[in-house]
């Protein structure tokens, strides 16, 4: 126990697992380019066994040189990195093909967890969502009831965009991020109901203000830390 | 009247009416999808009387309950829930059908009335308005300005944006939002006269930099406070 | 000139010229409208001609009533009212017809030198101008080295958008603004010139980055104050 | 060298110097007109050649003038200098027309070495590169898994925007502009995999999130300063 405490803490244990990491995110690179995957898919896969089993034996060291199973579990990071590493035994061998693949891609975000100065940018971030909890709320409402309201009058003027309610929500998230909201979605609602624009001009000058209230107070909050 | 102002502030009286203005919402949501309109539509009816009926008691216990009648309506909230709740009454067995469904689904905003956080958050959005008002003022002056002279200038070159002063407002809105404002507005008049460019780029340079100093200005306000 | 002194200052006359102000702004509206100028063209004419010679005797009236000629042309806000007036008796009976017309709009602006709200914070995004000077010297530069790269190396694949140096300044404002920067400017390109992307996007992060250093820097030392 | 020293650091030097380079600034964009390449491009290559001279000359004897070599070259913005110039004079007479002319371009940027109050702004800018770093790195990480698993689900039904990894990263960058996101890439994806909207609006809500803490961190502790 003493000697994996030891080897966890070693600076060559971290600098070998994220040297690995590095090779995991250059094979995941390599699949999805068609020469490499008809090619050199054994070794692709050899590469992809090696590295599960050595991340596997890494958490397992982690795992061991830890004070107990709850110190261990206490820190959100390690059960991230068990998870990520422990659902790629799951899945082997079943049908899930994407699923593994994806799982191999996520394999990456490691690098989080053992990097110190990202895990700290990425904790300071994580923090400052529960500070959102009620803003979003409130933008939550806000977006349900423009596409109740959107699905109403519009699902048979524009059916692609208003069709149904989730058409709906995913039209006005399109629509806050100002994509093609004139050209592509009011502007042929517009030829047909002539009053339709101050659902979109209200929804948009609405939206941006809470939208632009939201980021600056979360990330002004952030800074006076 | 003591036991009205009993009920009124007791936690659990606020958590039932917030359970069913849940359920209000999630009505009007399935009211967007023909299947359940087409097969539930007693159920729905049944359940948008009930609801009416639930919160306009609700009122009425919150009104008795108040100190007197002017302490009630003092507060613009109530106003808010009396508005929304008794317009509902109002235009119950009239023809305007979609304007009664719009308050049906208005009545989710009653969320921000009955939740305190919700309450705040928007109290202090609201407040940040009257702050802004010099600033609108010279936008509007702005946006007017330009809408006269894009009628005046291109209304023949191109009637879709620019044929009345009402098409160039809302023409105008879209281009300060940057949609398609080069690709769908500006170059097909370019093509025609060639000197236009002046008119969007002044608009875009200008216009920019007065919103964010209002939205700016309006939210580092906010933040100080 | 004590008469015209008392005149001026007096709240009255103020109130007055806004609302003459209003009904100009009213009566430019009405003009894009060729209903108006069908019907009422006379009355139009009338009407014009009738606020510019008010507005006319105003400026006079202030001009006598200021302690002396420096005094009244140190204000540039008098400068601007006297200029936007005398113009409009310059192209009286010419044939600039488009001219007049834009000036009559222009006298809107007076809205601005009138009302002390606007004055006030008009005055202070102007002084925010200058502190902005080396920046936008450097964005110049910026714009200019990528306009004359991009006319060098797209003019004869794009010409609609990179021909000539200015064709290319003004391609360049549409991207910087983001407009249909990838669909409409670079992924033509990018069908000729496989390495045409480096160009828009090192343009697209190094200006964006600039630009937010120039507003928020701006903005800041202006709320600084 | 103490009349070199006397030289460079006289006023009239620097003033002549960027005189030459508005005068090198002027003939780059007058290259760009097919006009006078065809009349004056004798003219253009002499001016050409004679600035490049001068600047030769005008940084040797800044070089002379200076301490010693090591403190010389040790301001960046000299060896900036110097690269720009001499790399002119290595591409003369080969057939690499086109890295020349960029070069010559390049001079214009000459002007940020040269006057001080845009040295110290980009200065400035480029110091605060370094403490974005680890936000950097993050999103670099961030980046590629989503281009992996972008490349990985929809290669094969949009190759235009998928099709290779580096496809997919250009993609996700014109995503995270919001440029045609929905209707050019997003949707006709979407009539092929109704679920792919998870894939765009995570990718969106995460990458502002984290773009937009990355600016605002980085300005404000350049405000801060
Ligand atoms: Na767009
Ligand atoms: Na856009």
């Amino acid at each position: 126990k003493k000697r994996c405490a030891y080897i966890a803490n070693h600076v060559l244990f971290t600098r070998i697992i994220i040297g690995l990491i590095i090779i995991n995110a250059i094979l995941v690179g390599l699949e999805t380019y068609p020469y490499f995957i008809n090619n050199y898919s054994d070794w692709i896969y050899i590469g992809d066994t090696i590295l599960l089993w050595i991340f596997t034996i890494e958490i397992i060291i982690r795992f061991v040189g830890s004070k107990s199973i709850k110190s261990f579990f206490k820190d959100p990071w390690n059960i991230f990195d068990f998870l990520i590493v422990s659902s790629g035994h799951v899945f082997v061998g079943t049908h899930y093909v994407t699923v593994l693949r994806i799982l191999r891609v996520l394999r990456v975000l490691r690098a989080i967890s053992i990097i110190p100065s990202l895990r700290k940018i990425v904790n300071a971030l994580l923090k400052s969502i529960p500070s959102m909890g009620t803003i979003m709320l409130l933008l939550g409402i806000f977006f349900y009831i423009y596409a109740v309201i959107g699905t109403m009058l519009y699902s048979s003027i524009a059916p692609e965009y208003f069709g149904t309610l989730h058409d709906s929500l995913l039209s006005l998230f399109q629509v806050i991020t100002l994509e093609s909201w004139a050209s592509g979605v009011m502007r042929p609602i517009l030829a047909e109901d002539p009053t339709s624009w101050w659902y979109f001009v209200t929804f948009i000058v609405i939206g941006a203000f809470v939208i632009i209230n939201l980021f600056v107070g979360v990330i002004v909050g952030n800074v006076e830390e």
